[in-house]
């Protein structure tokens, strides 16, 4: 085969075939095609789109450019992933892994890092003094198996085609292309090994995906690829257009998922991981277990308001050498110096809490990285206390600021003041979630 | 500017602004810009397209990116210059040049070597010993000058952002996007400096362009390209379904054109060099002189059976130290050591002449060569001495093969039989031209 023949057909239009597709991928992962020539692939598929077939070939072929675990093997049973297409304020994994753990379904969750506004899990755990996020596979399975729960940065080297596509994607313009999105995001989590997936992709103007067509048709591209290589699916459409709970900021986010995991936390985010865990629970009952969703939405509530779940997150954290007084005393976590609130000029209802300004908020407090290897500053961020269609009184708080360094507290204030917009007549609240697309 | 935000525009099929693509196309010539960067660009440009406005925008950057001679202050008056897309058998340069420049208009023309199945005016002219193609502009300039011809290679370095982005086409499989296409041949006619531009452009199997859709809109892209830039001028499409002339071959061709500058020559061949050179004189009497094209012809026709081409010719090669007793006696030309006769075995009408399979051939005998830089051997080639239409008797002599190695006969005469196909019904000939589009 030659490149430049595979990369014409995807300029006309037309369908290439899985040894295509396998061999253009290796080769480049491989280093035996320049970095001109995929740029020149990409940019086709990005305008020409790829079929279904074609996009269960660029997945499995990322896939299987590295190390691929076996996770049931380890579990002992079956394994269940979840994966969020990154939204400001989401904790979900801290909350949903221990809670889903308690119900014993064991979970071993390989996690990210932040970059630009978006954060990453292992960033936020990171708050914990001494919480261990590069365990050796050794660990990583040992703790599986002793814990029924992990949680940890990438072990193996997970996908690396997808690592470096993604790197070149980044600079020729061929990030927004849903083929590209869904096998880059599938690719990582078929690699990870688990049996069933729950996707949830954010939707809004604080997501990636910024309308609803969209967002519908990346779940339904990533259920298809999941399903098509035998693993169980379900995805859900959430809303990211403004925050999800209250906190932004890595400290702050670990406090808010202990808070929710002691029966807490905003209502929102508590409804949130309920929803999402609950698919979870019900994939991993394969049909047999958890089939009823108002007897799973029981378990999972008692198990929130019972510490069941946080008791679980306290063996997580000291499992993996963290601070346990951290989490039963959320006070010792990174604490900011300056704490200010954002109060209401006016009085009225809350029209719109713009995600994306709120995250630009944290980011300039200095709760994200510019590039890969910066440091971030793990106390900083925002509350925001109102939802859309709130009603507030002038005076009243709508945001509290966390800063380490007084001259940024007045930019953040003005991205606040920007973010949060006011109408006289009532406005309804976002709902939580758009849709559903079931695999099976 | 950032280069992927210029990507992205093109990626969505937006147009780009005259200063966007300057800005691209001399960070990438400057080394400024990923080879990778610009693949994908060129991918999003092929296709997407590109508006008039984009095309001449690029034409200039790559035309301003090394050179740009100043032909008319160097002739002392107007400057007129020819291009053809390339064709089997078109030695038509070295005709329509001496022709033109033996009734008073200046030539001075820059021409490239062959590559592949296609041949170069260069390698054809290095068949007559001696003959200088490597002129300092210095030379070049004062041949011009004192001639009124000179013919060589490229003395400056014209365009070199066409030179590396021509490169990076060939192996990202965006060679065949028209604004790219007429952007390259155009950007180095504007940087060699004429005022005047005829295009040729072949259309039929054995051009780049198979069709006449295609054709017309390349040439009328690059017609455009010239006015918008103020350039007076003329394309033609003209046929390359059959090869033009008789000779396919280096030294043949320079044979062949040595008999049509002396009156004699296939008629095809030299009905199509008097329809050139017209053009051209048409151009260059600016609406003033050469208005009547029946005076023209004759004017034209004259030179050719009066012997004043064949001595500008002549002055051509002797001002540039070629040996011009070739010239006086072509059989002084290199010859080739086996000539070989094809013969009809059957009877009929002819009702193909495949020029790309007969192409085929002479490259297979070594007149061709596969990349830059690789020796070819100038004696060799093909006769074809019928013409669609033409009826013919079994055993007329169709072709005639010359070559130096007796192995590779075979090989050539397997393709002509291949490309030369009969019918019993009478076939029309085919037409020398298809369209002018007139830029005035």
């Amino acid at each position: 085969m030659r490149a430049v023949d595979l990369i014409a057909k995807k300029r006309d239009g037309m369908s290439l075939t899985s040894d295509e597709i396998t061999w253009f991928i290796d080769a480049y992962t491989a280093g035996n095609l320049p970095d001109y020539q995929a740029a020149a692939f990409l940019m086709a598929v990005c305008i020409r789109g790829m079929e279904r077939e074609e996009i269960v070939a660029l997945t499995l072929a990322m896939a299987h450019s590295g190390e691929v675990l076996k996770l049931s093997d380890i579990l002992g049973g079956y394994a269940i992933d979840k994966h969020s297409s990154g939204g400001v304020g989401d904790k979900t994994t801290l909350v949903v892994l221990p809670l889903v753990a308690s119900c014993g379904v064991p979970v071993a969750k390989m996690s990210g890092r932040g970059l630009g506004f978006s954060g990453g899990t292992l960033d936020k755990l990171e708050s914990i003094a001494g919480y261990d996020v590069n365990l050796t596979t050794e660990r990583f399975e040992a703790l599986a198996k002793q814990n029924g729960i992990v949680l940890s940065g990438q072990t193996a080297q997970l996908a690396p085609a997808d690592g470096k596509l993604y790197a070149l994607r980044d600079v020729t313009a061929t990030v927004p292309s849903l083929p590209l999105i869904a096998s880059s995001i599938m690719s990582k989590k078929i690699a990870a090994g688990a049996n069933g997936i729950v996707l949830d992709v954010k939707m809004g103007e604080g997501a990636f995906m910024t309308n609803l067509e969209d967002a519908r048709q990346l779940a339904r591209m990533m259920v298809e690829i999941g399903v098509d290589v035998g693993r169980d699916m379900i995805a859900v459409i959430s809303d990211m257009n403004q925050p999800l709970g209250e906190a932004i900021g890595n400290a702050l986010e670990v406090a808010e998922a202990i808070e929710t995991l002691n029966g807490g936390g905003p209502m929102d985010f508590r409804a949130h991981c309920l929803e999402v865990a609950g698919y979870m629970l019900r994939l991993a009952g394969q049909g047999k277990k958890w089939t009823e969703p108002e007897a799973v939405r029981e378990l999972l509530v008692s198990h929130l308001d019972g510490g069941q779940a946080l008791a679980k997150f306290r063996l997580l954290v000291e499992a993996q050498g963290g601070d346990v007084r951290m989490v039963d005393d959320p006070s010792r976590l990174p604490q900011a110096r300056f704490v200010e609130t954002v109060n209401a000029d006016q009085q009225g209802y809350i029209a719109n809490v713009a995600a994306l300004e709120v995250a630009v908020a944290a980011f300039e407090l200095g709760a994200g990285r510019e590039k890969k290897g910066d440091a971030i500053d793990l106390a900083v961020g925002i509350k925001v206390h109102v939802k859309v269609g709130d009603q507030t009184e002038a005076g009243a708080k709508l945001a509290t600021i966390y800063a380490n360094d007084a001259v940024k507290i007045a930019t953040a204030r003005e991205h606040i003041v920007q973010a949060i917009k006011f109408t006289d007549a009532p406005v309804d609240p976002l709902p939580l979630f758009y849709d559903v697309i079931d695999g099976n």
